[in-house]
């Protein structure tokens, strides 16, 4: 049975019916795993404190590509709709209006597991004993703290020695049109929040006074201009961005004790999280200051390269977008982080690869109808590639 | 009639229980003026809202320095008690333990009123034909907002043409013993808010947004290394100090949109306001800074400079202290600002001259006993030596 295109659109609008704001799943996962059943798939359930997560696996025929595994990844919370009143329809009551799905979670990222799922199914009904394995890595809490959700599961698998060869996370990763942008990588990212020391006392005895922001903005100059790198052929070179300064009593007359500033890294696979902890330090040390820091080492970095194989993945998920699309994609690693970090580690190649971002987090939150389909059509056609002579 | 030493003490001790928190006179002046009128002062008492200011004055016989006004100036204001269970002695209830007189205003600067009143008693019984004239100026807004105070006295005399040639303010000048210290002038202090203009936005995308802080910090970072000046024969250097930088939205991974900073200046005689306010300025506009910028003017800088004049009042008031202490006092210019602000900007030669300071606003506030009785003797020996041949 060869499914209608608007099966995606069916199965989009169940998902973002029901409301599940992290870390909810509110049923989203049981009607994924129903599907999957029904086409051969093993689901396990993992849930890990209030986080639901489902791993769900179908393995093709024995071949020597057996032992690989293809993965489609998402997320089946959203995060809250904001303010209702400026929502045009209810954020959790699909509506299509000319052409256009709205609903929180249309676009990051319930419409790209519809279209993950259609795919699916399209591809079992056309080639039942594909090549490898296909397999669901999906979570309800990648919008929150993501402490329960992809990372646990992965751990579950590196536990028992499952890998997953590739995975094509759903995130919304276009930005005009579908396919557009691919990303296939992304920067790491690494925080930290530093107290500078200095000694209080009245401005009018600065001789008594040690004043933490004089001492303290050389050094933090120098480090927001320091050349951390020049980025790669992946890569935008590196970004340090302090976020928050704050110092002083809030008296114009009183010298404060500390300084404390928050900073972020952005940064490229020519830098690690150990080189960045060891060049801030210095800095700080160069310029004698008395500091504590604590940092926050939110994702290394990751990036899924060209190769020569024959079965290049990114090679081959770009020419399923060219093929569907008519355009090769762009390659990016720029934006945010996504759970893509807490895969790639185990040394398997991600892209992410979904629909428009543009309405993302925001109210009317929408997807084009044509886009799911064309995602469809972009999924089953890397499956096809990936899975099959 | 001679008074004996220990009126003094009796005075202060009488001041001191009149628990006058700023703005509160508690009666305090009700009473030097009482003192004042018995030995031929004419009062003035001057209300402007919530604060009460005494102008006091006695002509002397006419001379060539008939036109030259003496004036004691002070305030019977004090700071709040504090911590009562910290106080050793009741702060209203002045108490003399081993030679000291503990209570809230002892050194600043109920006892330097009482001495004050006591030298002048003494002077004008021995010279009651003396030369000049002698005041006092007395308000009960130092210690708060400064706004109804000696400033609006100040204003009401300059209507009127009324000058005060030589002050002294009984502000606790002495650090160790008393007279060991005079200062013979203030530092200027002027204060900003500047509002520095960036482009908030998400610190994965460094292309979209201006950070604040990082176009911030070479300006501050200027202005704190900034040399503005080597200070003079009476000022120590000028010295720069940010009290207060914000700047930030809380979460790590947001530029914020604008960085707030305020600091101060104590100026040297070297410098003047609008020197200051167009050299900021400059670096602020050198750096590029979209800024907004609102300052607060607090108190120009004075000097009293010895003179080769017969009658150069810092001379008299150091010989006089030599004369009674055995040892010229310090000159001094350090410190906080005091009335002697709104004073000297009139022509008036202005010094501070009082007991020590190491307790004030503080609990277990206190003045030896001694210091306040040669305060007295002090007090009279700059009466004599300028008011007599």
């Amino acid at each position: 049975m060869i499914p209608s295109e608007s099966d995606v659109i069916e199965l989009a609008k169940t998902l973002i019916s029901r409301p599940s704001v992290t870390p909810e799943d509110a049923g989203c996962q049981q009607l994924m795993s129903e599907r999957l059943a029904n086409i051969g798939f093993t689901n396990e359930t993992m849930v890990f404190e209030d986080t639901t997560n489902l791993w769900s696996r179908r393995n093709g025929q024995q071949s020597s590509l057996n032992d690989k595994v293809f993965c489609f990844a998402g997320h089946t919370d959203v995060v809250p709709p904001g303010n209702l009143e400026l929502w045009h329809t209810p954020p959790f009551e699909p509506t299509i209006i000319d052409g256009v799905l709205y609903g929180r979670g249309s676009a990051d990222m319930k419409g790209s597991l519809a279209a993950m799922i259609i795919a699916t199914e399209k591809f079992v009904a056309d080639y039942p004993s594909h090549q490898g394995a296909i397999a669901f890595l999906i979570t309800s809490d990648e919008e929150g703290p993501f402490i329960n959700g992809t990372t646990r599961v992965i751990d579950t698998l590196e536990a028992r020695n499952e890998k997953i060869n590739y995975c094509i996370v759903g995130e919304p990763s276009s930005t005009h049109r579908v396919g557009d942008v691919i990303k296939n990588g992304r920067r790491g990212s690494i925080s930290a929040e530093v107290d500078i020391h200095g000694k209080q006392g009245h401005v009018a005895y600065p001789e008594h006074v040690k004043n933490p922001i004089h001492i303290a903005m050389p050094a933090l100059t120098e480090l927001s201009q320091y050349h951390w790198d020049h980025g790669n052929d992946y890569f935008p070179a590196t970004s340090f961005q302090l976020s928050n300064i704050n110092s002083g009593t809030g008296a114009t007359n009183v010298v404060p004790g500390h300084l404390t500033a928050l900073f972020n890294l952005r940064y490229s696979t020519e830098l690690n999280d150990q080189l960045i902890v060891d060049t801030v330090e210095s800095v700080l040390v160069k310029h004698e200051l008395n500091y504590d820091i604590k940092w926050t080492f939110n994702g290394k970095p990751f990036v899924t390269e060209m190769t020569n194989s024959e079965h290049c993945f990114l090679a081959s998920v770009s020419k399923s977008v060219e093929v569907i699309t008519g355009k090769a994609p762009e390659l990016s690693t720029s934006g945010g982080t996504s759970d893509g970090r807490f895969i790639a580690p185990t040394g398997a190649q991600v892209i992410e690869l979904g629909p428009c971002n543009a309405t993302i987090h925001q109210v009317n939150e929408a997807v084009a109808c044509k886009d799911l389909e064309q995602l469809v059509d972009i999924y089953y056609e890397c499956l096809k590639r990936m899975l099959t002579d």
